[in-house]
């Protein structure tokens, strides 16, 4: 999604604005753009398309100078396209902003801009934030020594909708100002420079410090310092924390791509997650960052999981979970919704809120509500410091390392290993013997191994993808445990082969989808041994009764599934409950090579950004 | 799905049987056949395809005789085929059976009887069990007055899974004989002659009295009556009901197509199911089929609504409603998943069963699950007298009339209707106020006219459809309120159009399926008038941005909408409480005349059946 670097310092802004860019590049973006102050003046290039079409341009016409905010875009208001690309700049031309986030009455303000003589030279919603802060500049007196940082104050009590954003003005050449609601903004500090960024991955390497901005905040930046005030208050409170080596740059490790790498990360990061947290003695799993004593954790009655895309399908998996061995009623939500259904919650439900990165517009958005009605919220996160962990009571980090590929893998099975941690907790408080937990636990430390040795089978899973590249549509099948299996690898075919693939619960398949299958659209079943399997060969033959071929993910030993499937993908024994852990690791592969088959760019797939910061 | 249609009598059995086939086709299927005994000799007719087919072979060659049995196939086990078709034979080609449901250890079975001599001519797992009966009747001594019977029940006892039977003997000219479990049968009592089918629609207007068999009897039928036993017991109890009027047969009075009918049936039929029930005075809803007093009522803490396909998405709808307006929480589950997962429930939740046909397998099994666990089961059908309206504690009949689409229409308004029905009755006994109450039964009253409304201008839907007929794949967008209506609209384009549509809340496009978007998928957005609308729009900006075509389906009134999207289509302006019950009209519709451009058969979709009573 948009991201943003913003410098002010001693050094050339330029490289490091771009190599700023570039650390955000995995996010997602269509089209990039900088503009720097120097000597009075502002220079602006902007351009469609990947950062090298603006290094390209910037080649030709260099953009001196030791202050500039930079920009990558993914389109929310208007077409991808040069004229759309950040930095916009207000009608005197000389103050430029970047911005993330979406501004809901952006039509309302375009039209009274424009009755006053305002000319708009882009489709987007930023460029009418530029105009309004430069209305407001306008009005100030000139003697006002904090004029564009009360400039920013006063457009922004006019706005409705979201922002992070990072400003500069040609008559200040000293000055980065910084603003956020909803949309993550960080104050980077290095030795005598100052970074503002959407991501502190961006910064980091050049910054020591940071500073997470909060919600309303809005920060003026000069080389001796910087001060932080809010809409409403001159001055308000913050921490520096320092930058944590695990936000460092990922690096490929001589993978071709981040996504295959992070498929192979998968052992070591389940190995992390479950790092410390399991207790053979006691049977049971600790995670005391829940920060809730076993007396709280007996009082739960319910638990909602909200989330978005991948950590929605965790959340679906880890419902069964906790079902299964705490014996709780668990609902999972799609954040957007659940923020504004008003869904009724009382004092003993439980709210997780799962996100990577800890800064999914949606998922913060349904956090906040869930915390106005006074309820319990907890995170289930990968990067730390992210706002969702702040924000939360408590929660598990996923310690998966970073995940730069768009389409979500090892953050899955680390946040389904969270889940199953959870819910031998929980389950260890109700109704799980020590002897039960125990078991558990000895199947759960076998996991990496196991996940592992699928690993080492990838190549079957390349042969069974390019069978099957061609397809026009799959359909990815499972019951119960694998139902969320079954949505998390239809969803990552679709997002990086953009074949229409769809995730159902099998025995759904009869009340309308089976209308879909025909000898050209395969379906994949996820039939590992378990309490549902005789229910699953069932639903195969139907397929197999309309000549839709069919992908089998089952256990190793099943002699009856090779008879009526067309291929056959075996995963080592383990209980249903580990399961998910091993059969969706076929899934991401399968999606993986159909889409190196089709000669996509895997990492970073059309429209779609890593991180969601918009609603 | 699969239909059974047996009979004895005085009369000559082909033509019965085969208008009885005709009865049963709505409800989808692949193959038919007849078997009819006549001076101790079995003849046997199948064919793959459509009944025409079986009428022309019959043309050829006719069945005299005056006890049969016949059955429509939908494929379960085995493709279709002339050989797959049912009836199917025992080894000794003597014994003739029907089956609808699935056995689930026929390869067990099979495998045994093949190692001691028997062949099969079929992959079926019916052709198994008529071996099986043949094998058992083999075993008893020619002068057992109840042979075949006996027969029959000695062959289930081995058997897994669901049946719904009929079976006739070459040895036994008098003798029909019926047994089920899982799968519905109904004994038709007419003058001197019987029936047994799987629907009490392929006996209505033969048959004037019937017995709905329960679960586990078995039925013996000779020309002076009949007796009912079960796998352990002589004698069971029955009770002979009168078939109502409302199950003749249903007419298509002047439409092209069924669905099309029942389309424009819908200002009638939410009429009827609102006829009675709304008391403007008391400003609430009256549902005396709930068998609840207010103090139980009161007392309900949680709701599980199970459904699956359409039904599942009317309780979707119905969740928010009832969340909304009782602010109750509600949890919508698939039938199927529900039944194996061990919920956790308590004695003050209800579940609710939603099912047109009331026999749909899956939401059966969800029943009687519910039941085990001691649960108050309600159910919302249409059929009057079917399996689950028998099965359940009370509930809400429809009254929306004979279905006859595969691809549910009427049934959806309905089910929405009457859950907005009893989110007011349960709103009212909390939070409601008299004066709210009265306003939304003043609003729902309207609702009839607003939807004869909406399709008067059906020529605007049908330009729209035409103009993207050859889209490859469709994208439905709605939240809140509108997030079923989305899943609703996408599952009437797949079932008669076969394009891979699919159905997610607006906010969840940018998490993973816009990467889908581009110039050939349309998008169609539900937008009318409600707490989300700017949300929507900014995802519609999200999607413009990616040239993507956008269908809006909006409130009259908005001037804002005609900017951003390709295509409109305005609902008259209502609560956003009721809107869901006119957004799903245009998208029915646009489905249907999608189907009619390319040419498909929209009354009987490929692979689909009507009523799923296989799990």
């Amino acid at each position: 999604m948009c991201g943003i670097v913003g410098y002010l310092g001693q050094k050339e802004a330029q490289p490091l604005l771009l190599s700023g860019l570039r650390r955000l590049e995995y996010r997602g973006y269509d089209s990039s753009g900088i503009a720097i102050l120097d000597k009075g003046q502002l220079g602006v290039v902007k351009r469609k398309g990947r950062i090298s079409e603006l290094e390209l341009a910037l080649q030709k016409q260099g953009l001196p100078g030791k202050i500039g905010v930079s920009h990558t875009r993914w389109a929310t208001h208007g077409i991808p396209s040069d004229a759309n690309a950040h930095p916009h700049l207000d009608q005197s031309h000389r103050l430029a902003i970047v911005h993330n986030g979406v501004i809901e009455n952006y039509q309302l303000l375009k039209q009274r801009l424009s009755d006053s003589g305002h000319h708009f030279e882009s489709e987007t919603d930023t460029e009418v934030l530029a105009h309004l802060i430069g209305e407001a500049y306008d009005l100030l007196p000139p003697q006002d020594p904090q004029r564009l940082e009360n400039a920013v104050r006063s457009a922004l009590t006019e706005v409705i909708g979201t922002y992070g954003i990072a400003v500069i003005h040609a008559d200040c050449p000293n000055l980065l100002v910084g603003a956020r609601r909803g949309s993550p903004l960080i104050l980077g500090i290095g030795n005598g420079e100052f970074f503002l960024s959407s991501d502190v991955t961006a910064v980091s390497g050049q910054a020591q410090r940071v500073v997470y901005l909060s919600d309303g905040d809005i920060v003026a930046i000069r080389p001796d310092g910087f001060d932080i005030s809010s809409l409403t208050r001159p001055r308000v409170g913050f921490e520096i924390s320092e930058v944590e080596k695990t936000e460092a740059e990922a690096e490929l490790g001589g993978y071709p791509h981040y996504m295959l790498k992070e498929i192979f990360d998968q052992p070591e990061a389940i190995r992390n997650a479950m790092r410390g947290r399991l207790d053979l003695e006691e049977a049971t799993a600790k995670l005391g960052g829940l920060n809730m004593n076993p007396h709280q954790l007996l009082r739960i009655q319910r638990i909602v999981i909200v989330g978005c895309g991948t950590a929605r399908h965790a959340g679906i998996v880890g419902e069964y979970l906790i079902e299964s061995l705490a014996h709780l009623p668990v609902e999972v939500d799609y954040a957007s919704e659940f923020r504004y259904r008003n869904a009724p919650l009382d004092g003993e439900t439980v709210v997780f809120a799962v996100s990577q990165s800890g800064e999914t517009a949606d998922t913060l958005a349904a956090v906040r509500e869930a915390k106005r009605k006074g309820m319990r919220v907890l995170g289930i996160c990968n990067q730390v410091g992210s706002t969702i962990a702040r924000e939360t009571e408590g929660g598990v980090y996923m310690h998966a390392g970073p995940e730069i590929g768009v389409a979500a893998t090892k953050s899955f099975t680390s946040q389904v290993l969270v889940f199953l941690l959870l819910a031998v907790l929980l389950g260890r408080l109700r109704y799980l013997s020590a002897r039960q937990g125990k078991k558990l636990i000895e199947a759960i430390e076998k996991l990496p191994d196991q996940v592992t040795s699928v690993l080492s089978r990838h190549k079957e899973i390349r042969a069974i993808a390019e069978k099957y590249a061609d397809a026009e549509a799959m359909l990815f099948l499972g019951r119960q445990f694998q139902y969320g299996i079954a949505l998390e690898g239809a969803l990552k075919m679709k997002e990086i082969t953009y074949i229409r693939a769809e995730g159902h619960p099998a025995a759904e398949l009869k009340h309308g989808v089976i209308a879909l299958v025909d000898e050209r659209i395969p379906s994949i079943f996820l039939c590992p041994q378990d309490g549902v399997y005789d229910k699953n060969v069932s639903n195969i033959a139907e397929v197999k009764a309309r000549r839709g071929p069919v992908i089998a993910i089952a256990s190793e030993g099943d002699d009856r599934i090779g008879k009526l499937a067309d291929d056959v993908f075996l995963i080592p024994q383990c209980s249903e409950l580990l399961a998910p852990i091993l059969t969706v690791v076929p899934l991401q592969l399968l999606a993986y090579y159909t889409a190196l088959s089709l000669g996509r760019d895997i990492d970073k797939p059309r429209n779609l950004a890593k991180s969601v910061t918009v609603e």
